[in-house]
Order: structure tokens, then sequence, then C-alpha cells
């Protein structure tokens, strides 16, 4: 055998950690986190959990009374596992309504219709009857910011962009997507269109459309915006590109902007026996869309949290600190709930130290990112032999959670940390009717329970 | 804030990598393992093919004529891509059907009748019409193993043992529990029973029976063999463990075993420009289980191989060393292709220095596991930093896999690969009726191929 090594440069040894990174790893670790996974394996009960808020529930959009439900679902079902106190957080929450009218379709010249599957989104005005006018394709943002108002005056602009196949996490393929959603209606609006059509943001080719938060902005008027099913949008890309030819949109929406309203973030403690004013919290968010069930985003990071801080329980773990798992109300359009629970935080003047978030949905764990500073980063490192059993190797920087985010203004020195799972999936359930609890595998939902209530176990027995 | 390092032992630098591990990392590298990716990604056959492996033929046992479709189509779809050279080899199989009769029940001394899903496992005699008789439960294996011939003798064995839920790589519980189902039959006919039934092997509770190989032994006589579904298990058991009545078992197995069969391999062919004679195969096999359409078992490992090596050639890459993908057939209940590959292998003097195997299913990759040397080992652990982008940070001893384990025999330096992808759903599919096309994830698939693709690239690159 002849292996050659051609480059020599010898920086292996700094590669997964850093060079001066410590290992925390003791066999009582080793045991307390092999105890937690098999609780989380074999009496797990997040499964279960979230095929109840899935099922008696379902999707829970803030304002709408089954966000009211889930708000009750969560206080009973956070009481039933006798943490140390529960209790309610009022939050004021936007209140948009989908409506009852939602549907479309696009026209040749020769009168051939086409129907697409189409939802408004997030905060879209309505159409106020059918709307109808010429579609201007862009393939992606950049065309549309570079069209001159005379090409797109009075038009449907369609924004065909894709999501690129090519990024490896699909986060980020989201995240350089993801103005064509929150910005196409005021980009468009400024160039005189009246409507914007979006392809959906998803990976792969499929039915449903995704909804999703738009804004609009100050000093440009508001049109409607919308989101069709990839495979409509790839059958409308390619017609347009094809034949050149000119075809009008048609659709209407009756979706409408409702007075805020009353809601809850739902909190629960297991108080702190050695420093009961650090408080370490949990969480994820409670609302979802109003599509589907809510299962990935955000059911799973809401049974992960209570299922992380319930094993701790079980296994008789005393905290040093207080641990705290938040059900954050309004996430998804607004994020009312992690900006209370940062305000109320610091008006307490609780010492808020760490925030984990589970807002990735429930796949398989890879790992945490850390948004903080490179102590917070070490520390977690300093806990790579300890899950490497559990195949959880990815530890580095990035963005913690839009829940916990707000805290980052009150408390210059907290550590946010995300849960990262295997992320190939997400997109194609994400804010769409096939969010729901059938798509969410039991043993990685499990899996990723354990992999935070041992995070959490280790954070607070060494921070 | 305060961090505190309790355990201060320095081990962090030799965790992921061994201390005299070098690193291969330059910049042509770097790229050619992003065009690799970016062809899976977004120009990618692997899901095409593997609808058409699927959906076009779909379920290949050894000896029937679908597994002769796919060899055929194995032949043309690899001549379609305009490879070297694409070649059969000849291999004479096992060939066992399963019938058309399979059916059973259970029934309580009150006459109460329970239907259960049944499936014969592969290589079992028929019932020869109804067979019933008692039902004697055993936990597990080694509480059959402890029981007297008086207890068993006559009767219906039914083992209830489960996979353990607590291994975290699922193929693990699966190996620790495989003994029932393939020594089940000789265990309990040395008691004098006169059938098997086990529990499917599977972690999750559903409705399908998962068939796989059984042995019988030589001066044991021959039982019928069979798995019912973890439900239909998990409600006998119950009923058993709970009312300690007695249960007899009905059931009916038309299956046979038929002389032996030609059939082949399929191979094709990128050849060296330095060192034609030295091999690396990258393999998967072409059969599968008479039930579901072999999507991840191992129609994923099929489309894996053929992608990995048209992705190369596409890409203008020219191998020092000969490049082989090998579709093997009959690994499912015989291995008589990789054992017929072996052979001829050393039979025509060819050099066999690595072989690769994808036979973990089309989930996402996580590594690679290594059976061979601690060169090898070493070399794949030299790629760590080419791999991390694309999320591959397995890199261990372990199994190659079932059809590249005979060169083993022949090959005493050979080193030996089995890829490694996330395992926690491959036991909801194995060997049942959802081993089908739509539960294969597109991107998940592509990115499987594009990490060995690249593997590939690296190894004939550098060893």
């Amino acid at each position: 055998m002849q292996i050659k090594r051609v480059f020599t440069l010898l920086i292996a040894l700094s590669f997964f950690t850093t060079p001066n990174a410590q290992e925390n790893n003791n066999a009582n670790d080793s045991l307390m986190v092999r105890k937690i996974f098999d609780e989380a394996l074999e009496n797990g009960r997040a499964y279960a959990d979230l095929r109840s808020l899935c099922k008696d529930i379902g999707a829970r959009l803030s304002g709408s009374i089954s966000a009211e439900m889930a708000v009750q679902w969560g206080y009973h079902r956070l009481n039933k596992y006798d943490f140390d106190t529960v209790y309610f957080q009022e939050v004021i929450v936007p209140h948009w309504e989908r409506g009852t009218k939602e549907s479309g379709y696009y026209q040749s010249k020769d009168g051939t219709i086409t129907k697409v599957n189409l939802l408004a989104l997030g905060g879209s005005i309505p159409t106020n009857g059918t709307m109808e006018g010429e579609i201007i394709m862009f393939k992606n943002r950049d065309a549309l910011l570079k069209a001159t108002k005379k090409q797109v005056e009075g038009k449907i602009v369609f924004i065909a962009q894709p999501m690129d196949q090519k990024m490896i996490t699909t986060f980020n393929a989201y995240g350089a997507c993801y103005p064509i959603r929150g910005l196409g209606a005021v980009d468009a609006a400024r160039k005189g269109a009246k409507a914007v059509v979006i392809r959906s943001l998803s990976l792969s080719e499929h039915e449903h459309p995704h909804t999703g938060t738009m804004h609009y902005a100050e000093g440009v008027g508001k049109i409607p915006a919308a989101a069709i099913s990839t495979i409509d949008a790839t059958k409308l890309e390619k017609l347009i590109t094809g034949s050149k030819e000119e075809l009008t949109f048609h659709f209407e929406m009756d979706c409408k902007v409702l007075p805020d309203k009353k809601s809850h973030n739902v909190i629960a403690e297991l108080k702190g026996s050695e420093n009961p004013n650090n408080i370490i919290t949990i969480g994820g968010h409670l609302d979802s869309w109003d599509v589907g069930e809510g299962a990935h985003d955000d059911g799973a990071g809401i049974v992960h949290s209570m299922e992380a801080l319930r094993i701790l329980k079980e296994l008789n773990y005393k905290p040093k600190n207080t641990l705290r798992v938040v059900f954050f109300m309004n996430e998804e359009n607004g994020n009312m709930g992690g900006k209370t629970y940062a305000k109320k935080v610091k008006e307490n003047g609780e010492n808020h130290i760490l925030a984990i978030e589970s807002d990735r949905g429930g796949f398989s764990p890879r790992g945490f990112s850390v948004d903080g500073k490179k102590e917070h980063l070490d520390l977690i490192r300093s806990f790579n032999t300890l899950f490497k059993p559990y195949l959880i190797q990815h530890f580095e920087f990035g963005y913690g959670g839009v829940d916990i985010s707000p805290l980052k203004k009150e408390f210059e020195d907290i550590g946010l940390i995300g849960f990262v799972s295997d992320s190939q999936r997400y997109f194609d359930f994400h804010h769409n009717a096939n969010d729901v609890f059938e798509n969410v595998n039991k043993r990685e939902l499990q899996l990723g329970a354990g992999s935070l209530s041992a995070l959490v176990y280790l954070l607070d027995s060494y921070y």
C-alpha cells in the first residue's frame, strides 16, 4: 500500500476544537448524559405532546382562537409536568386573518386558463374582488430592482427566484431568497406594480404554496402579495420564457388586518438551588402559520423545550441556576412574545445568562450554533466528547433564534444558542400545508429533545 | 460572565483527528469538491434514476424476473452514461419465492380471533396448509435459549424481543436483535417448536411486517419462520403478559425454494490513466427484498454509485486508477454477487486497492466507516476540512459493507469503506412495504451521491 501525502500542512490538531479549548468530560457527566438520552428515547413524551399540539389544536396563528387554545394547552401541559411554577406573561400581538377566498389563475392570449395554488403572504392586504393584470416576470429580485417604472407600471410582478439548491445548509438558501417574500411588495410597488406574486420559498417541487411574513414600507403604496407553489412557479416561468407570450394573472384574496389582540407567553421554571436569580431559558414558539399544523415550525421546539426540562426533573436533577422553559407567542409575524419577554426580564432585575432556542424543526440533531462570545463557544466545544456518542458534532458561531434575539439588547454578556438539526427536509414543510405531525419522525424528535436536555444540564453545571 | 472550567484535562487536541494525521486540503481539491456537490445538487440524476428503478421495476429479489429486469436496467443505464466499458458478470443465485398465500391470526380460549400482518422470513419453508399451535412467548432470545424442551415442544414460539431504542446508531440495535430473525428457527427447532414467529426488526410501531434472511442449521429440523408487524407484536405481547391466557396461533405460507438461477453483477468502469490495474470499486446491491420497492435498500446505493462516477466523468476528471461501479446481485440472501466478484478480481490478477459500499439508505450523509488499516482511516481523516462544509464529520473505524466484504479474503491490504448516512429512519423502511421511492428525500439522496463522488475523487488522487 502506498499512501501519498502530498500536502503536509499540519493543521489537523486545531480543526475541530480551538487550540485552547478544554474538555469537560468526567464519568458523572457521561453517565448523566446517557441517562438523559435513555429517558428521551425510552420514556419520551415529546412525540405524544407534539401529536396533541398538532391534532388537538393544529395551526395557531397569533390572534386566532387556535392560538388562545395553544396558550391554554401550554399552561396545562406544563402544569401536568409539575414544574416549580407555571405562569402567563401578557403579550399584545398583531391579528391578521387569511379570510375564506383565495384563488387565482393565469390566462394566455388564446384564452387558455391555468389554475395556480396560491396563498396570501402574511400581512398582505386583500385584492377587494378579483384583481387582474398583465404579468411581468423577473428571474430574481435584482432584476426587479433594475427594471424601469415604465416596464412595471400597472402590471402584476411575478418573481421566479428559486432558493439556491447548492447551499448545503438550507437556512442559508432561505436567508438569501427571503427578500423576495419580505420585501417583494415594496420593491414592486416602488415601480408601480399593482400586485406581487412570488415563487414559494422551498427547495422541492410540490403543490403546496408557502406563506410567511411580508412587509410594507412607509410612503410606499400597499399592494397585495401572494405566493404560488413551486410546481406552479416552474410551469409559469417556463411558459413565459419559452413562448414570450403575454399572460394575464387573475386572483382574489380577502385577507384582512384586525386590531391587535391580547395573548400570552407561557412560562415554567425549575428554581435554581444556588443562584435562583441567574436565568437559563430554553424555548420555542407556540404560534404557527395558519396552514398545516405547525409541526416542525415550531411544535417541535415547544415539545423539545418542555421535554428538556421534564427529563431533568424526572432524573431528580437540582439545577444551580433557574431553568426556564418559555413558549413564545407571535414569532411568525411580529416577535412580540420575544420582545415582551426580554423587556420583562430586564424590568424584573433578573440576571439572564443564557438562552437556547429550538426553531429549526424536529429533525436529527447535529449540534448548536452560538450567538455570543468566544467563551460561550469554547464552553460548548468543551462538551465535544460528551456529545460525540450521540452523533452531535456541530459547534460553531451562528444564529440563536428569533424569540431569544431581543435578550441581546438587554444583556450584553448573554450567550444565545440555537439548536441545529439536519436541515435538508425543513423547507419541504416550512409554512405550508405539509407541516403536519405525520412528517415528524419520532426518534429524530426524541434525539433533539435529548440533546437539548443534555446541553441545559451541562451549561447549568459548568457556566 | 463567569465560565467555570472544572475539568481541565487537555485532551481536546487529539479528539477528532489522530495526533499524527495530516490534512489534505488545497485550493484545487476544495474547488473540485465544490463542483462535485454543485453537479449533484443542480444537475443530479440520482433521484430520477431511483424513481425509474423503483417505479419501472420495483422489488427485485434474486431469482425473480424483476431481478433480471433490474440487471438489464442497470446495463442500459450505465451505457447511457457512456462509461469506458460496461459488462455483465455471471452470478449463480439462490431462488426463493414467497408464494401467494400468507396470512395468520391468533385465537383466545373464548374463540376471539385477531388477524396479524405477517411475512414469511426469506428462506423459510412453507406451512403446507394451515399450521396451528399453542403460542409460547419469549421476551428475548436469551429466554428462549434457557427454556426447556418440555416447555416448547410442539408449540409455536413467539419471540417478542424489540430492537433497543436506546442505541443511537440504529444499525447497532439491528445487529443486536438480528439473531432472533437469523437464528430464531434454529433456536426454536432445537427445543422442539413447530414454528417460530418474531417481532419485526423495526424501531417504530407500524403495521408493515419486515422480512429478511433466516437460516437453518444442519442436523436441526426446518420449521416455518415468519415476522409479524411491530404493532401486532406489541399487542400480542401485552395480551399474553396481561391475561396469562393460552392463545393459539394459526398461519399459512406457501413460500418455496426453487433451483439456483443464473443472474449477473453489472459493472462499469472509468479506466485509470496511470495505474489501470489498480481498482477502486464503488457499489451497492441491485437486488432487494420482494416487498416495497427497495428504495433505500439498496436502490439508493445503486444510484449513489452510478452518480458518483457520472459526476466525475461529467467534470472531465481523468482518474489515475481504474474506477469501477459495481451493481452487486444477491446481497440480501446469499451474497453470491459479492463472493463472485471478489473471486473474479483475484483470478484476473487485478490489484484491488479500495472498495466503497453504499448500503445504509439514501439519508443525509454523515461520513464514512473504515474497515481497514490505520493508514486508511488516517487518509480519510486527512480530508476533514474538505468535507466539513458539507456537514460530513464522521470518520471512524467500522463496517464496510456486505457486498465488498469478500474482497478482504483476497486482498490483505485492501481498505473497505462504508458510506454512513443518518440512520434514524432506516428501520422504518427496511425490508418492508414502506421502502418506496416516496420515502426518499431528493436532497438527502443527492448529498449522499455528492459525498461519495468527492470521496472517490480524493481517494483516487491521494492513495
